[in-house]
């Protein structure tokens, strides 16, 4: 997707050797145009298959997911991250080791919002080792839910988590992939 | 709101004396429709205020100040529940005590992200004691910002918070006041 593309090239800053922070635009401080502009690549790209629900998680993804379920006229679910007193305790879970922040949290759904008869597209704001998304494919898979495929905003293509999910036989459709950085920035796979 | 009032009354269900789950509409299941009515609500009361950037705070603020953001064409940020190691040291925060959780926590944004030249709109989700929507506004003064006013989803009339923040000058717009429950379920304030 050429608009996300040069949002990371010209806003996202590099840190390091592989990290392009994004925290302007996706997951700090939010463009809702370019959200809006995501939610509709996404129904583009996913229009046809007959999605009845999005399941994302706290709190990047919640942006781009609810602007792709208006799009695409389904609710959105987002796992929680934290037990609440609130939260019904007829969930789904399953443990994410995050690399971001370096340790394990739960994230869980709600029973009632995950059914046999959903067909789910999950969304997230990063793929990297896959973690998070593997997260959210156990819940799908613990309803009895079909998973359709899942759409991200950016993938790290230098890491492995969406080379293992594809060799899985997952549909991941990620609007720009980071292969790497050279002299000039930012190198996106075609 | 009409439209929210009738998604309380029927999709909400009551907990306990004081207590209404909005969680298959608005918490943790969300309904795109209504975050972009809401949005649209919030723009209208906030036309002409001259707002340059939304602040919310993660997680269940983020899908309706996304759409508000769009209507309104302002950036949004999201202030952050837990550091992590993205996150620039250089922030403004301030610590919360969650009601709902039954513990503190502490809420940051980026400086870059709030400057004294804007002009803020707060937007969160529920309003009760006003624990959370205190500790938005102590991160709007630390920057120097304007504050032109808060607008919440559901506001618990019946707890102390709207009235304080009110007393002490704060516009503060609520889609829907709650200010009892009764025989026939929620009771609404005109």
């Amino acid at each position: 997707m050429k608009l996300l593309q040069e949002y990371i090239s010209k806003k996202g800053r590099l840190v390091g050797k592989d990290i392009v922070k994004v925290d302007s635009f996706l997951n700090h401080q939010v463009d809702p145009m370019l959200m809006q502009a995501m939610g509709k690549e996404i129904k583009r790209l996913y229009e046809g298959a007959e999605i009845t629900k999005i399941l994302t998680i706290e709190a990047s993804g919640i942006a781009i997911a609810v602007m792709a379920a208006l799009e695409l006229g389904v609710p959105m679910v987002f796992a929680k991250k934290n037990a609440t007193k609130n939260l019904s305790p007829d969930v789904y879970s399953t443990t994410i080791t995050s690399f971001t922040h370096g340790r394990d949290y739960d994230v869980r759904v709600a029973k009632e919002f995950l059914s046999k008869d959903d067909k789910i597209l999950i969304i997230d704001d990063f793929l990297a080792n896959g973690a998070a998304l593997n997260g959210l494919i156990s819940l799908v898979h613990q309803s009895g839910a079909q998973l359709a495929g899942c759409a991200i905003a950016i993938e790290k293509g230098f890491q492995d988590g969406g080379k293992k999910l594809r060799a899985q036989g997952y549909r991941i459709e990620s609007l720009a992939i980071i292969d790497g950085f050279d002299e000039n920035g930012v190198v996106f796979r075609d």
